[in-house]
């Protein structure tokens, strides 16, 4: 039996997702935004992809290949679906594989920039047990971790390529640390708030293979105002108008 | 020939400076806004104490003992004209000593906190080098540097006592790393913003010895609003009025 799929529309883009499974978060939109591509930049690839959502609307910054790598066959199927709908066919690539595999299927060195919205959590509450499938891999550390995904980036990058992370702030040492110690330097970081004047719960990080100390903690992103409406900047990361303001 | 001094009012209490060697700066005053003092805590150090605004600010918190250690004999005199002003003599000590001295000075593990606003510059400009001797002392790192001060903490400090420290951004990752590798975990961070929209360039920090992972990543502090006036969370603070807020 197939699952209802639903539409999310951002500008012009659509990406299809399945409420039964498995709804792809607002971070996977707030990172795209994050993301710098510079002209001579060749190759992208995005780690635990899901439906696709960043390498959908990544293709809004660059032109150039994204390959994005989701182990869950169904959520590959619903990607394909909305890259079709999108006619991004020639742009982006779904690999459906286990990270554990890309250490061979690629060379050293490829990439220009590896983005990856990861699961956030380490272990799976008993209370959430019982929940489907898809949402278990997706949002807990059951078939790849924050320290699997770190080292696989530090081969594929190249000399002075970017990783781009978005992730929970109380691991943050955690993580920064696991990059420090595989030469993936933290250059830029974004604090996220749910509003003003509450704790950073999420943080948007930029690291550089072999690169040096020196660090921007860029104007925090706050999500929502006190009435529960999304700030503006928001809207206009939903918008995906870069060129207004990037 | 004796300098002019002049008195900085915060609330009821008087801070003498003087002009010609050495203004305290804005951060000396928003450090202590940060530090939390429980009524377990019961000895608190403040390293590089300057003229002294920090432990005569922290002196609004608490009425345990606060000892402030500073090299230079010039800026010793001055704070010890500021504690006899403020009638804190009972509360407040001012150490002339060299902090390689601090080691033979005080036993392991006596310190409840510890406070500094260390010098933030490794290197001396060219530029700078026939300004004042104290502007030089407090401002670049040739008597201590920010290793010292760590290693030094993490030997004064009890088992579970906080080092607070205010630096520039740009040295986060040198300075977190120093931490956590002298067993001084970071469990709260606050980023400084000159204004909205800019990036941080200051950041206070608690760090627990002997701590565990977990961080709070507090809202933001911005200086000034895009008029150049203060934002009135920096007006309540100068204010020292911390039952209201705090």
């Amino acid at each position: 039996m197939e699952s209802i799929n639903t539409i999310v529309g951002y500008n012009n883009l659509v990406i299809y997702q399945n409420d039964d499974w498995f709804k792809f978060s607002l971070e996977s939109v707030l990172l795209p935004s994050f993301v710098v591509i510079n002209k001579n930049m060749d190759k992208i690839l995005d780690l635990c992809s899901g439906n696709a959502p960043i390498p959908i609307l990544l293709s809004t910054k660059t032109k150039k290949k994204i390959i994005g790598v989701e182990i869950q066959k169904d959520l590959c199927d619903l990607a394909n679906k909305s890259i079709k709908a999108n006619h991004l066919e020639n742009q982006i690539e779904i690999i459906n594989e286990d990270l554990n595999n890309l250490f061979n299927l690629y060379e050293s060195d490829c990439f220009d920039i590896i983005t990856c919205n990861p699961p956030y959590f380490k272990n799976i509450e008993d209370s959430k047990k019982n929940e489907d499938i898809h949402k278990i891999i997706a949002r807990h550390e059951v078939k790849t971790n924050i320290e699997q995904i770190i080292k696989l980036s530090k081969k594929l990058l190249k000399n002075g390529g970017k990783l781009y992370l978005v992730h929970r702030t109380d691991r943050f040492f955690e993580i920064t640390n696991l990059l420090m110690d595989n030469n993936l330097m933290p250059k830029r970081i974004r604090l996220i708030y749910p509003k003003e004047g509450e704790e950073s719960n999420l943080f948007m990080i930029e690291a550089t293979k072999n690169g040096s100390y020196g660090l921007k903690f860029e104007s925090p992103l706050y999500v929502h105002n006190n009435d529960g409406s999304y700030k503006d900047e928001i809207k206009r990361i939903f918008k995906m108008e870069w060129w207004l303001w990037n």
